[in-house]
């Protein structure tokens, strides 16, 4: 389709030979117009929701499983209802965690789903390069999605939010976007900020406690980092709020959630500095009075929920793409359907 | 449709500006038109089992949620039958009852469904008034169908038994019914008398030991209270049996199991006091030596079975009004399907 | 469609009076041309994994109801994707297995089952019996397939590896092939013996240490015993590896897993005695270095994944057969499912 960043070693692993997704592991080694183009693709999908039948036959056929290694319910419920608007069967498989201590013993495992002809796998796990390392190890007929690895990539998180951005800023090259909380441990991060810089985003803004921030971040994702939030989001078009492990408490990364909400939560009035029509968004679930205040949650600048649903239109368009129905007219979704 | 009872709480919930059904939480506040109209539409779904392929469109391409906060296997699946037959993609969430501990959580979970799109949440609760409270907090394109709250109702097997009731002995109004066990913690129960007194059964009679019995029945329910069993079937046309939660036998309740039977189990003997053709019901799953006797149970008056059946029909109309197909022609339904 | 061989209780329980499957309980009782008739179809629905929309209309409609009481994530999974291209609709019941404590209470189950109108029951079982004892108390309307029960038999895995076995190597009767592992406790090596004699091979035999060996199994089974691995494999044409249980270990029937492979594990070396096309089998999850050296496993010989891929059109066809969709043409399916 278009022409990848040279030399990357996920171009070569993620695209065919023609340029096309095979797999969506990372935004990392993306072109621009591979982002565009599932943007473009989404907003096509956007519409499906409005539908009486809420349904294309796309994937209609395709087995497409769910391989959750870290548990989420939330981020497997939207894959599946993505995977059966676009009707494909679903197979959700608990996978337990003990089983993949060994490598052989996953490997056995794709195998096995291999040769019952599943289409599709789409990969969480808490260990950075999962995703990866089961593409590099999958039959030829096979995609995988990476549905969030490690510390390392959330991509089709980092894509529903350019589609939100989108939306409502339209053009990317002019805006100011600020990255508020731990960036250090967040997958979610570094899709958005890959994202944004491919799109053409100029000032990405990171702001964090020195603890949440990785080191060297200025040079290593060309973002300028900010310790205090009233003069990150001075400016900005776009507010993200990252979600705050609970578990991090215990790491000594931050003193309490009292004192981490008083320093870096969102309120009302810490983003008066921010643009009037500055939006609001965040990954969910929302830690209400933590991360942010719930006026700023439920207020007029938010756009979480609108996240979720664009969630669903994203992953639709990302997992078809990689499936391969790559002809698909959406004129005649309603004929092929009935 | 019809009119409701004027100055019902439940009406403006439950019905939308022209009298039709949006949720279904209770049966309390619905008009005999309402019900009868329930009852005429299942009698429509219940020749679908008897065709080669059990489906229709009606809800293709819907989302239907089965939000149990209460562990129910059965409950659960007939819905998911229901909801399958009706063409709907179903998604079973396990909704963690710690999670429910903070009000704020419950919704934001419903919003985040609500964002993906969700067409209907059919929602168990060991709390009375969960289902009121997330259908008054819902978004306005979702329908709540109550398949238990608490102590408080559980309008679908009313309205199942009420179609069973039907089905056997046609006209109410001449009924004698009888409903026995432990009337005290029974949503059960509760739906039932509701619905009979609505249909215009004039002889209901609850027949259990005094301390299952809640204070002042007589008056609030408009029932005849019994404590003796044969006394209580005397003549009934419908004796309908209450499961005897075995987490009662700790609270004191009852003395014990064997001495709950020897006083109100069922065995054919006790029954022949009921009228000749008299019908044996129970909600399922049953207590054999409990609550009856097996010869009761499988025997020729018990319909037991059939309430399974006719569930599948009812919670099928319920369902399809809900979602508002309102338009739905039966005759079209082979050729919309294929 | 054939005769059955006369006088065995199985042909009564499994086949209608036309002589055709109703239930899939075991090989044993069933005709060379019974199975013959499931193999030809399964070869029919072998193309479907290689078209665009891998469905069948065939079972659309029917509800298929895994009531497994033993877990196996592998197994159902097989038979979720098998009923899922039928386009049947599939219920998962997590059995719980106290439940079954008291036959009644899994009567009952039943008996709800069979009134919300499911059509097949797939069932797994630790009983060896268990299957049977269901098919015996359905109802006229419900198939049963044995997914697995006790130690007694496993007849899809057996049917499967028949088809592989035809497929590489055409005619049964002139055959030789080894069963290696352990027998004793082994429902698919049941299955296996019974289906390799019924389809004419002369040459079975089994190779195992004493303890893995039921006793008087030659005249039982009609199989030779060996206890030399090498001296077993000697100009076979095929080469089935058992999964070795590891809670055996505990049972003292073998000394060490170490010990065991030493002894009865599979490798290069050992398989050179066996005829040089032979081919390696195993019924899956392998542990590898115990039952077979990797090299063997993933080498040219091994159809073990094969063996997977055949063991959804096999399964597609027995459940479709016993559904009773006898009347299928193949050269329809695209139209109907459109």
């Amino acid at each position: 389709m278009t022409c990848a960043p040279p030399n990357n070693p996920n171009t070569a692993l993620q695209l065919d030979a023609h340029g096309r997704l095979r797999h969506f592991l990372t935004l990392d080694g993306l072109s621009r117009a591979h982002l565009i183009d599932i943007l473009d693709r989404a907003e096509g999908f956007l519409g499906i929701a409005r539908q009486a039948i809420k349904k294309v036959p796309l994937c209609r056929g395709k087995i497409i499983a769910n391989l959750f290694f870290e548990n989420s319910t939330r981020t497997r419920t939207t894959f599946e209802l993505a995977a059966k608007r676009l009707s494909a069967d679903v197979l959700n498989l608990n996978v337990n965690t003990s089983a993949t201590a060994k490598g052989e013993t996953l490997l056995d495992t794709l195998r096995n789903l291999e040769a019952m002809h599943v289409d599709m796998f789409v990969v969480r796990h808490a260990d950075s390069g999962a995703a990866h390392f089961i593409a590099r190890h999958t039959a030829a007929h096979v995609s995988v999605i990476n549905a969030g690895d490690g510390r390392h990539s959330h991509p089709t998180q980092g894509m529903l939010d350019m589609f939100t951005i989108r939306q409502h800023k339209g053009d990317f090259t002019r805006l100011k976007v600020a990255i508020v909380g731990d960036v250090l441990h967040s997958r979610v991060a570094r899709s958005q900020i890959t994202a944004l810089t491919t799109l053409g985003v100029e000032d990405v803004r990171i702001i964090a406690p020195r603890t949440l921030i990785p080191a060297h971040a200025e040079a290593t994702f060309g973002v300028t980092v900010y310790h205090d939030l009233r003069a990150g989001v001075r400016d900005v078009d776009v507010v993200i709020m990252l979600r705050l492990q609970r578990e991090r408490m215990d790491g000594g990364f931050i003193p309490s959630e009292q004192e981490y909400f008083r320093l870096f939560g969102l309120t009302e009035k810490r983003l008066a500095t921010a643009k009037p029509d500055a939006i609001v968004m965040h990954p969910g679930p929302i830690n209400r009075g933590v991360e942010m205040d719930s006026r700023v949650a439920d207020g007029p600048r938010s756009v979480i929920l609108e996240q979720v649903s664009n969630g669903l239109a994203v992953r639709m368009a990302i997992m078809s793409l990689c499936i391969g129905a790559h002809n698909f007219n959406m004129n005649q979704q309603d004929a092929a359907d009935e």
